[in-house]
């Protein structure tokens, strides 16, 4: 169990989608923690070193002590919630959990895991794709992750000012992340007005702004 | 909220490896539920009506009366172990659960999202991967997501007979989801014995045996 006096550590990168749900529920809920950046794009994450430190070769990981680092997002936002509980960034009742924890996971779990490094150099260099397709391929997942939130966000009694009633949760937190992947790359994406206003409400918000990716002292400058 | 009286109601398909994993917590935990099949080989999960009646066309969907269904494997596991605790699949303490949740989203959320049909469709519709192409994308990240497991399992003290500890979580059910698409398939995947015990204690447990696809009752005869 890390100790509550420190800050959190976690390896982390400026760029990372997963990263920056982390740094926006840390802000939200006051968190002090530090990033020691894995250079992603330069394999740093695969150096026997650092392998040797965690195993998963994953990032963001969550520093512990001697015990192996714990990895993915959808987890550590729950370790948060439990640690930090205020304030809190799960509904109260079971049914809002579970509404707010499938939004996050179609971010999470069904659309990003299709975005990220590895699949792009898997399909660049052994799948015949060129930048334009593998643009294709991004858009159309992004494409397809918007309009599935935007389905259940437009059709649901319980979407509010933010995606489950008026409070920020974790569904906000892994939304806005997946519309800064359209923003960053200039996507030419369906359009989501439901979604869009609530992204465009929770980007407005300090803890998601001190979050963007190139705002991170890692961030290549300009 | 569903009637604690009458029996949890899916959308389902015999196939959904999202679906076996909620069908063994289901069997562990004694909850009775129903599954309606929706043939996601045959594409219903577009048919118009059932999207009216599930706006994010996804299954496995818990039916919760007029609200929209629940999605997402991982929250429905979530769901089930808040509305019946016993036996649980997290483990007590924080660490603990952060660990076997990102166990679990190894699979649900790095390696399952990259195999499912609609990944299938476009690779091989609009990617240009040939049967042959396919497979071996599928080979790949179901080794990468084995091998990256095995690195966790055996490098940490917290790994047991199960994933953690002695008791089954939702890591094993999960886990052993991911091993089940390598025997289907029978893929030629990299040695990881200490996950292929954990997965042969779970394949042993009539929970995990009444779950398998090929048991199922929308499942193809013989």
């Amino acid at each position: 169990m890390t100790d509550a006096s420190q800050p959190l550590e976690f390896y982390g990168y400026w760029r990372s989608n997963a990263m920056y749900r982390l740094r926006v529920a840390l802000n939200l809920k006051g968190v002090p923690y530090r990033e020691i950046p894995v250079d992603l794009d330069a394999g740093e994450q695969h150096a026997p070193d650092f392998v040797a430190r965690n195993p998963m070769a994953a990032v963001p990981a969550l520093i512990d002590g001697d015990l192996p680092p714990l990895t993915q997002s959808l987890a550590l936002l729950e370790y948060l919630e439990e640690r930090y509980p205020e304030p809190p960034i799960l509904p109260a009742d079971a049914r809002g959990r579970a509404r707010v924890r499938a939004l996050a996971a179609t971010v999470a779990a069904d659309t990003h895991p299709l975005l990220v490094p590895r699949v792009r150099h898997y399909l660049t260099e052994r799948g015949g794709f060129d930048a334009d397709a593998f643009r294709a391929w991004v858009t159309h997942w992004v494409g397809q992750g918007l309009v599935g939130l935007e389905a259940n966000l437009a059709h649901s009694p319980e979407t509010g000012r933010f995606c489950h009633g008026d409070r920020i949760t974790m569904a906000d937190i892994c939304v806005s992340g997946l519309a800064l992947i359209g923003r960053v790359f200039k996507l030419d994406l369906p359009e989501t007005p439901v979604l869009s206003g609530i992204v465009q409400r929770c980007l407005a918000e300090e803890a998601f702004a001190r979050a963007e990716p190139s705002r991170q002292p890692d961030a290549p400058k300009g």
